[in-house]
């Protein structure tokens, strides 16, 4: 069998992926929700953000102390202080009544705005109160210190977050502080799971001889959740080309994305690269993919909406959804890629055991991370990709790359957390 | 002012977590709820997990071919195959009706259920069909080879995952498997955050000169979902005693952990002080911490909660939840500490300015980061620490330890990252 590229059978890694980015960028029109600020942490934007104002919109102290005009403290010091009269205090949260001229101080405390004719704070440490009415300065301070000026953290009209942004707890914090309280974000991508294979049962069903129950989807959905997507679980469908044929076709109408696990009876592997090609170009682009655990998993792309094959061992369901659905959803959920992406969920550490992987295919070991001797140890766990247990017992994945046919124990590896 | 450990103003960071920690740890009274397995993820359960049952519950195959007993295949090769009888099909999620004996051979696809008789699966690219009733088999198997025994994933009464752990995809995709459909888990602990001065305004608020909106509630809201807590907006309160005083007492009805941020009107710093002490021992446990941001922090605790009194610098509240609130929610929420936590949200990267910094505290300045000729490095960000701008434009914090005058540019640092 060939596939859209006119390849035979088991497409690279890096090919399969490229064909599906490419195939469903086009459908790339993604949909924008406003929400309030309080729902949005870790949602992205979908609009530039810009301030409607200054933030602070005035000047303000940043110590508790005595505001001043800064080059009346010039030369000031402990031996030869500056004295200055208390022209009054301003009280939090309200303008000054009143301003202060040459030799004068306002008492001021953090936060305070500071009164005209000033530009700067001499912190209470480092002055003395001579009376009700007067102060010596004992260091000087230059213009601007311990103050945060007018406009310093935004200026009207400047961009505070750009579109595709993914919001953090101190970006939510900004656009509270200058009064946005309602803002754009993208939706998250709908992802439709369908599971097939006529031995499968939901979890909470009793079991008959030869049925076992549902794992995938209840992982898979999980897989969607964390990486901002919306899993919506369809159910358990036969192996049959109607029935599957009827399920995707319902899934196009409310998901963006269609994953298909299983059906592991005998010729439906190809069946559900029959289904996918009935609904027209480019259906399946490619039936095979030189990774392992995964390798017969199928990418194709109906109207505009990527649909993937998932063979039905949990294992590979884990690994096709890192490899090819993930970077689908950060493509849909309008994130721009960040620097700190890449590093955030790897860490190094030194293998425990040899790994003996065949060439010709990318081998993803799942490894248990220990600490011994003060090193991080990966320990691959050995076991068929059809066991669950061995992803429990993994802390990550570690990659053995197409040409290698293996790697030596002890060498320093990246491990991909889950 | 003395605080309760006998010591004079500031605290170093070790002595006010332990006494934070030792002194609300007797609280530790977690509750659970028990929640269906499709609202779990993310979720620390809160009682030891047993399989209920063997899973699978029978042996099956992981390929597609032949259902064989292992020693009719000894010494087969291309050259010299075995030749076995058909003696049926093993359909999908059904028992098979027959029993395989000597010489014979079952069709079976992946996850089929072996015979009676069977122990291990030929693949089809190992056998070739002589006949509809007939196969010769060109590769030896070995017992047990290509199928997956009943049991081998979970044996019932076997631990699947214990008390303290937090629920991966994976995780979840095990409960199905087992017909685990719910569970029991730890509530989340709830914060309250009382947010004070006279200054501070909601944020949809107009401004009116000399207010500023309130930042930290939702800075902080946002870092309390993030790591497992449930945030309580209580709202803006005066700076006033009886106001504060009724505040927090409200807030003890319906929350595990208080945080009261700013107060910075002249005096208001102590009253925080003054209002937890208010409620009876042990009161006030640290008032101030050699870190910076966030040295005027204070830390107590009332009827065994922990509460917060933190400085109202937006970079500050941040510093101080990451030193204090996080690992007080981490215990409350119930999750064992594993290794990787400490991994996950670390990476090394070089310094692109030298950083300076007093010693006798820790210092945490925020950087940026940056790849320049294949390398990464991390740029500080200089700002004052009541801009929140620093905060958006930041990727993590690099610690300046204690004992430290500051670190060189081209140190290889660790950056925490957001």
């Amino acid at each position: 069998m060939k596939d859209m590229l006119g390849r035979e059978e088991v497409c690279s890694l890096k090919d399969a992926r490229e064909a599906l980015l490419k195939s469903s960028a086009g459908s790339g029109l993604l949909s924008e929700i406003e929400t309030d600020i309080d729902f949005s942490l870790n949602r992205v934007i979908s609009r530039d953000i810009v301030s409607p104002e200054d933030l602070p919109g005035f000047s303000r102290s940043t110590m508790d102390g005595f505001a001043v005009s800064s080059s009346d403290t010039f030369g000031a010091s402990d031996s030869m202080p500056t004295y200055l009269n208390i022209s009054g205090e301003v009280f939090m949260g309200k303008a000054p009544s009143f301003e202060v001229i040459k030799s004068e101080a306002a008492k001021i405390a953090t936060g305070g705005m500071l009164p005209a004719g000033t530009d700067a704070v001499v912190m209470l440490e480092h002055a003395n109160t001579v009376s009700r009415k007067m102060i010596e300065v004992l260091k000087p301070v230059a213009p601007g210190e311990n103050t945060i000026k007018a406009g310093e953290d935004y200026k009207e009209g400047g961009i505070i977050l750009r579109k595709g942004h993914k919001l953090r707890p101190q970006d939510i914090g900004a656009l509270a502080g200058v009064g946005i309280t309602k803002i754009w974000i993208y939706k998250k991508p709908r992802v439709a799971i369908i599971a097939t294979g006529d031995e499968i049962v939901p979890p909470a069903n009793s079991l008959m001889p030869g049925q076992v129950r549902d794992i995938n989807s209840y992982s898979l959905a999980g897989l969607v959740e964390t990486s901002g997507g919306t899993a919506i679980k369809k159910g358990i469908f036969r192996d049959s080309f109607e029935v599957l044929h009827g399920a995707v076709k319902e899934a196009l109408n409310d998901a963006d994305v269609i994953a298909i696990i299983g059906g592991s009876s005998v010729g439906t592997k190809d069946m559900t690269a029959k289904v996918i090609n009935s609904f027209g170009k480019p259906g399946v682009l490619f039936h095979g993919v030189s990774i392992k655990p995964g390798k017969p998993m199928i990418g194709g792309v109906i109207n505009g909406k990527p649909v993937f094959g998932l063979p039905g061992h949990p294992a590979a369901v884990i690994t096709c959804f890192d490899l090819f659905i993930k970077p689908i959803l950060r493509m849909l959920n309008g994130e721009t890629e960040k620097l700190h992406h890449r590093l955030k969920n790897t860490v190094k550490a030194k293998l425990y055991k040899n790994i003996s992987s065949g060439t010709g295919r990318e081998d993803r070991v799942r490894v248990q991370l220990e600490e011994k001797n003060n090193e991080l140890w990966a320990i691959p766990i050995l076991g068929k990709s059809g066991l669950i247990t061995t992803l429990v017992k993994a802390d990550g994945t570690v990659v053995v790359p197409l040409r290698k046919a293996g790697i030596e124990q002890g060498t320093e590896v990246d491990v991909e957390l889950f």
